[in-house]
């Protein structure tokens, strides 16, 4: 797969992206990235003097998106910007995926620009791979920040791209999706819940009903659909929890006797391992569903590491048959989803 | 203080209640405990053929409300059921709080019912205690699960009860607020939390401004308003993530070698001191603010220990100035509050 790396996005960037690229090229001699972004300032992460790896490549954008800049106008404004040149290389073909850790709001603008919704999708969604207890399985949260409100139709369709690429990436065979509430019970939720279960259930997705906050860690849904606002709470809590308990485990530890120093020393291996599924939010790269390509969004703190685990998700997810199944999908979905708004209806 | 426990409330009544009150009474000889319930089934779990403590009253009632009833239907059929009976006893006088690890749909309607709510307050409200990074720090949650769907005034009565608990029951002299967000900008959020945003900058209160998700457990705030929806999840999540976090330690040391798993021996108070924290859901005592009493929920799953540090937190809630200082700061805040919706004017 060719993939391009947003270079300048991120805020370890160009350092972090440059390191990550190179240290997954090294690794992964099949795939081919194409570094994006202003050649100065890339040049001094490169390796000096030596030649780029075979399957590294070097493309010019004179401009950067901020972190902070206002998303949409940043991409429209600024044509040669590292991130907009990524999208543009995927249009034409010359990449098969993108990957970015910079301004994710601008990535969502850039990919509806550039690339397209694909047909029948009202709105992209984010989704987030999070680790379950068991086995070493994962639960995809979608939307995961993208869409702050939205319609019964957008949350069932969210479910449907979740779908798709769990069934396509993660190799499930018949994902069992749950829809996020405050309860089991069909009475508990509200309007937007309960009206996306009640579409979901006539759908024939693999819907268990309602799933509640520690259900997503449990290993048995595969799929939590949900609105963006509430995904994202999802996301930084857990984020905060899992950093909260290896705080105390450290704390404890420094205020621990000489035999226990002494455990924990012998116990690094464990949380070694444990720090890297702690670690997920940062490791991870959340795919864009429902865009006409290959979009992975990286950690804006990314660091060599992550931005090597973000190509590889991004690999992964450009050589399935992902997007030609979400495609058919949402095909397939327009049976039972009610039919779009039109444009010229007033709000709610 | 006189504390009326419903016996009968929880998946582990009348033995845990029993039990946990017990051993609350013999630590809190100060503090007088009402065991309510259904005598002939208390007995088996009542210490054979030895006096109660002198602290220990039972007070017989025949009926229970089940975990699954109707809450408000079972809550008024029912006038002899354990957990009205509290409420009795404490609308009386008799009793100075209550405690049910019962159906929390059913401790609402009766307090709603039987004690009524404050001046001011249209909605009541539960808090949850999570805890923080920084020393032996919570965070308040507000509303942890009580109400699903709410204006953006009574998101901030939330805060504004919260603040009178913080100050009163914390000790905290001045608590730094935050509204629960998806992101700390301004223009982040949805309309409710952007309106009871702009309502609490009015406010005297600390407002910080917009929190996310991983700002609870990092004690840059002591109090974090939400709505009950959001606060659930938040709740559930961070539950789920602790668990599943304990659970990967867990299966790391199963598959260890022999020094990682000495190493975790000897590092089983720290452990211990973890999952202290880490249970922090099931052990601490939820308080129900906004009615006229001191009403606090324990945990559905509560076992012995979780009802004794239920009973701890009442007695403390009910010994401080917390209930006449949240009716005092309610009325303070009908001077920035927009003025409650008249009853005869239809839904939005």
């Amino acid at each position: 797969m060719r993939l391009a790396l947003d270079a300048m996005g991120g805020d370890h960037a160009p350092a972090a992206t440059v390191e990550g690229a190179l240290s997954f090229a090294r690794a992964h001699a099949e795939h081919q990235v194409i570094l994006v972004g202003d050649e100065r300032r890339l040049r001094p992460s490169l390796p000096a003097g030596k030649p780029l790896p075979p399957n590294v490549a070097l493309r010019h954008a004179s401009e950067v998106v901020a972190m902070d800049e206002h998303a949409s106008q940043a991409i429209r404004q600024k044509p040669d910007s590292s991130m907009r040149v990524c999208f543009e290389l995927c249009r034409v073909g010359t990449a098969d995926a993108i990957v970015s850790a910079g301004n994710s709001g601008a990535v969502m603008a850039g990919a509806l620009l550039v690339l397209g919704r694909l047909p029948g999708v009202e709105r992209p969604a984010f989704g987030a791979l999070l680790p379950t207890l068991k086995g070493e399985g994962h639960c995809l949260l979608i939307d995961a920040g993208a869409n702050v409100e939205v319609r019964a139709s957008q949350l069932a369709q969210f479910a449907v791209m979740g779908d798709a690429y769990v069934r396509c990436v993660l190799g499930v065979a018949a994902p069992r999706v749950g829809v996020l509430s405050n309860g089991e019970e069909e009475a508990k939720g509200t309007e937007l819940t309960r009206e996306a279960l009640a579409l979901l259930k006539a759908s024939p997705l693999g819907i268990v009903g309602y799933v509640e906050g520690k259900d997503i860690f449990s290993g048995e849904v595969d799929l939590v659909a949900t609105d963006g606002f509430t995904g994202n709470i999802v996301l930084k809590t857990s984020e905060g929890t899992a950093m909260a308990v290896a705080g105390l485990i450290r704390s404890a530890i420094d205020k621990s006797g000489l035999s226990e120093k002494l455990g924990a020393l012998l116990m690094k291996p464990t949380f070694a391992g444990l720090k890297k599924v702690v670690d997920y939010a940062e490791y991870g790269g959340a795919p864009l569903l429902g865009v006409d390509g290959t979009v992975v969004v990286a950690h804006g703190r990314s660091n060599a590491k992550a931005i090597h685990n973000a190509l590889k998700v991004a690999a992964q997810q450009a050589r399935s048959p992902m997007l030609a199944e979400l495609k058919a999908a949402m095909a397939r979905a327009q049976t039972w989803l009610p039919a779009k708004r039109s444009k010229a209806r007033k709000g709610p």
